[in-house]
């Protein structure tokens, strides 16, 4: 392998790939990207089993070859170097890197000892507009277990129902589900939300389309130059749909800036009681009321005007509380509940595709 | 104790004063602050019995008292709340804290439990600029140890010699020293380096002079509103000039950024060998090059154009070598040395009051 490539793009393409390869995996090379002449381009490449990324740099190729060599180190030195053209040149597993003032040997493992991800055995495909998954994506993920004795809500779900496709994920204390878009394909894909974070990274604001082929074992998403195949997690997701309440007894309607100043504020109070706050909503008063206790150092209640339907008390955690708050686009957002042992829910005005639930704590 | 005060006062006070509060004691009052009316102003310090600091805040009193509260918390909540004026009234040690949309009750202990510092006792004085200050003790502090074992050398040392004030720290591996001010004054002041680090956060931008009282004991620093207390360290600092060599055979001056940059490079590479690189300095090829070596990883060569006299080569820690270019102001910095055993010496082109010297490792 022997090949000129400048500092700016290979700096970008490790930034986006290196950072699946993990140092704490039990196989060492894991640890290492595979770097690999395609076509007069070089492809860059990690996996950590769950998931492959792949990225093609554009490069003067004078030899084609390939070599994996440690992922951080590759990136951190990378980084470090000035804007400008590096030559890469393989002798005997080490690649030597040169630019005018730099000169270094990083000692590499060969790459036919890097596994290689399955090839997609199917052609099903589907198109999203980039911006839209990514706000979609960023809206319900954080809500998906991080628990791995249920598989299953590790995952985000993309599933599709009555001509949309939906993508959802909840820990079962929380649930997020956004409507992603219109399509009459028929699809019920689990994906790990590791995965999805990761898919995330690299969205940043390439590509206007980002195109999804999948299986029955992987998806694959292409964007741009970037290519990202993650398995699906195996198992049958909840029937989530008939957890969410259709008609609510109480509601505070109010500004979400200053829902989110109050319940901030609550939360101080509650570190003792791991999060605890209680809200209460007020129809004499039209006020949405939040108190902490913490039985040590003090107490605090904090209100905000509101519209207000129906009168009631429930206790939730203010962490889930505050990620649901900023999870919604909207200024305004409507909190609903029926009692204190239901669960509640948060939307943004006006909003038709994104709801939140959060189940509430005994109190 | 009743009193107003407005949120943007209280709030710059809390941050200036609320970090020297440590969690961490075994004296559970010294994680509290005081509040303490002070001619119609409010008072708010913390101590770790090292240090005491005491901002003044103005402020509508209604009633005069004293209470201490839990630093952290009064420090979140009042971040946390809008601007505007805030209520503040002590009820049998409880401080009720009330703006239009938040009352909160913060549960205190009495402040006649709460340490004071001893009072001065002498009154020398001296005046300093306070950037010329700032800048010099950044330029210093990072040299002093972090090791109990020998106390003076935590410490950061004013001394008086030939009629200038000179500010030095050194562990032993690495020393730097500023060339203050010129005074008349004798002084020999040992202060924590901890102690200078505090002093460094509330110097923020404020005030033109800093006012610097001390006895035997104690330092007063006084910067506007804030006032820092500082016990001394006990002990005879070591005669550290007789350690700086006068003369050097071999050195080389160079662009500083592309100093730091090649250094950086090549710790990259250092990293097995806990930071170690060799620099050699060339007469022929008119180059300052440094060398790494990761028998498992690799090796790194780098080099930069510079003006040399003489030839050789010595081994340094590559953190020591980038915190004392990223300490130095100048562009232009020359690095000497003699030899490989000896101490290497860092300066300025063009600076006569700021040098660093680096121990070698043995390589």
């Amino acid at each position: 392998m022997k090949l000129q490539v400048t500092q700016e793009n290979l700096h970008k393409a490790l930034s986006a790939v290196a950072r699946v390869a993990s140092g704490r995996s039990t196989l060492p090379i894991l640890s290492n990207i595979l770097l690999k002449t395609v076509n007069n381009r070089l492809s860059i490449s990690a996996t950590n089993l769950d998931i492959a990324i792949t990225q093609l740099v554009g490069s003067k190729i004078s030899k084609e070859g390939s070599i994996t060599v440690p992922a951080r180190l590759m990136q951190d030195f990378i980084a470090s170097l000035p804007s400008g053209i590096i030559d890469l040149q393989l002798e005997d597993n080490k690649l030597l890197i040169k630019t005018d003032k730099y000169q270094s040997t990083i000692n590499g493992i060969s790459a036919e000892d890097y596994p290689v991800m399955p090839a997609l055995s199917a052609k099903n495909k589907i198109e999203i507009d980039t911006q839209v998954l990514k706000k979609a994506l960023q809206q319900v993920v954080f809500t998906a277990s991080n628990d791995d004795a249920r598989p299953v809500l590790t995952g985000v779900y993309f599933n599709s129902f009555e001509g949309d496709i939906y993508i959802v994920a909840t820990d079962s204390y929380r649930l997020a589900e956004k409507k992603l878009m219109t399509s009459k394909d028929s699809i019920q894909l689990l994906l790990p939300a590791s995965s999805i974070n990761d898919l995330l990274r690299v969205m940043s604001d390439v590509g206007d389309k980002i195109q999804v082929n999948y299986d029955d074992q992987q998806v694959q998403f292409t964007i741009g130059d970037v290519e990202l195949v993650t398995r699906l997690i195996d198992g049958v997701y909840p029937d989530y749909r008939k957890l969410i309440p259709k008609d609510f007894a109480i509601s505070a309607t109010l500004d979400k800036a200053e829902f989110i100043n109050i319940t901030k504020v609550s939360s101080l109070f509650a570190r003792e009681s791991a999060g605890s706050i209680t809200l209460h909503i007020d129809e004499d008063t039209n006020q949405l009321k939040i108190q902490s206790i913490a039985s040590q150092v003090g107490e605090n209640t904090a209100v905000a005007a509101a519209k207000v339907v129906g009168s009631g008390t429930i206790t939730l955690n203010s962490r889930y509380l505050l990620d649901a708050l900023n999870a919604i686009e909207e200024d305004s957002v409507t909190f609903s509940f029926n009692g204190k042992l239901t669960p509640s829910l948060l939307k943004g005005v006006g909003s038709k595709n994104y709801q939140h639930i959060i189940m509430p704590l005994k109190s």
